[in-house]
């Protein structure tokens, strides 16, 4: 089911500017046993993306009523749900119309089923040469403009590796493709600033979090590439996949460690 | 009249990668007086930044017969026509379908109407607080990704200010939100390179060609704020609006000068 506005349609307007100018952004979440997984910290997200992008988005309630109707229709235990707000149909220019009502897009597709050893050994990921764009003023939005991704995600059709891992142009590591990464360092755990650039995902947010609770110390700060590779552990997060520790860069290996799997465990609880 | 893919339709499906990323680009162009302006300068520039982009475009002969099916539906002497080209529909995933199709869409506008003042004695222009993304694979390219001119146009609402002037983070000029940038200093030409941000707009290719023809020096280089705003004339050009002279930015006055003046000329012979 896809619902547009609240209506079933699977179409959408020309005129709208999150076709012609990528003027918008989007939540990716799991639906499973019955509930939206992370629901507060993805809404939390969208209107706070909403606000910065300065969207006039008020419709938080229909939009909740409106998940609640897709997810009863679904048949399947369990789904993607993906949630796109734009900012709504205008004319020609980037101007946007005063007044313009943001459309709200949801629209399901099948939970990915992946192999068990990436929870469990972990996943080869490789180092994109694909940079990504820096703006301060866009930088951790998960918005519509993605053709880094896109083109990141473009060089490689190896299905043994699971996710590449993008640079800025100063050579600092800051995100997978489709996921944020944590790299730990004797016994402390790192993920990059998002300052400049890159997605602050529910689940980066969520680890961050657990890590506290765990009384690990968790740093924000500028991942070099250097200082990434030399990591005693690395893993990658995401809503869908949750995470992933990483074995294999490039042909450098590492272990699955116990920083990693304290996290997983904890994070595998915490979802219960 | 709008066609999508060659049938009249003003809706594209959800799962079209240029609504879900932006994954696609563009062309602005303008129909007058039974011929489409630098037809073959916007399909250079369609057909070079799908190949930038990996979008396997080969319909430009379709386009083309759609283009002229949409110019004789036109009722008016004069419209814009915008092309919009996608990467075509796919699942969920950066990761482009195999074989997936281009989506082709053609919509027209009527071509707006401006104070003949601006083309004489020139626009009102201020300074954007907000910077450009910088990507050098992405430089150049009239992508869907337009966030930066979103944001850059919705900081003024005064009507008597015609563009604003768009910088990179380190402070030189790039372009307009909507055009791009010359100057003229000691007789000669000076417009911003395009390597990190910026549009290549096919009138900026078409003055730096009539400049030539002129022997008028030009230089494609960075331009600081400095030198900018310290320039003895000023202009912006699109395909739209053709060349319009700055006669103020944020409180510094300029004049209409020789240089400016001699390019509006030959440019207005060029286009009969």
């Amino acid at each position: 089911m896809v619902l547009i506005n609240g209506l079933p349609d699977d179409k959408i307007a020309i005129s709208d500017r999150g076709l012609q100018y990528g003027d918008g952004l989007f939540e990716t979440m799991v639906y499973r046993d019955g509930t939206i997984e992370f629901i507060d910290a993805h809404f939390a997200r969208l209107i706070d993306g909403c606000r910065r992008l300065n969207i006039e988005f008020a419709e938080a309630e229909k939009l909740s009523s409106e998940l609640s109707i897709v997810c009863q229709s679904l048949t399947d235990n369990d789904a993607i749900i993906k949630v796109i707000i734009t900012r709504g149909r205008g004319g020609r220019g980037y101007l946007a119309t005063s007044g313009v009502e943001p459309t709200r897009i949801i629209s399901t597709y099948p939970l990915p089923t992946y192999p068990d050893h990436y929870s469990q050994t972990g996943i080869k990921v490789r180092l994109c040469t694909h940079t990504l764009s820096e703006n301060v003023a866009l930088a951790g939005i998960k918005h519509l403009n993605r053709l880094d991704q896109v083109i990141a995600r473009s060089e490689w059709h190896d299905s043994d590796i699971a996710e590449g891992i993008m640079l800025d142009c100063a050579g600092n590591v800051i995100e997978g493709t489709m996921s944020n990464v944590f790299i730990v360092k004797a016994g402390k755990l790192f993920t990059p600033m998002l300052d400049k650039s890159g997605v602050a995902g529910v689940m980066r947010a969520q680890i961050i979090s657990l890590a506290a609770e765990l009384n690990i110390s968790v740093f924000e700060t500028n991942v070099h590439l250097e200082d990434f590779m030399a990591a005693d552990e690395i893993f990658i997060t995401n809503s869908v996949i949750g995470l992933w520790p990483v074995y294999e860069i490039d042909n450098t290996v590492y272990v699955v460690g116990p920083v990693t799997q304290n996290l997983q465990d904890v994070l595998q609880q915490a979802k219960k």
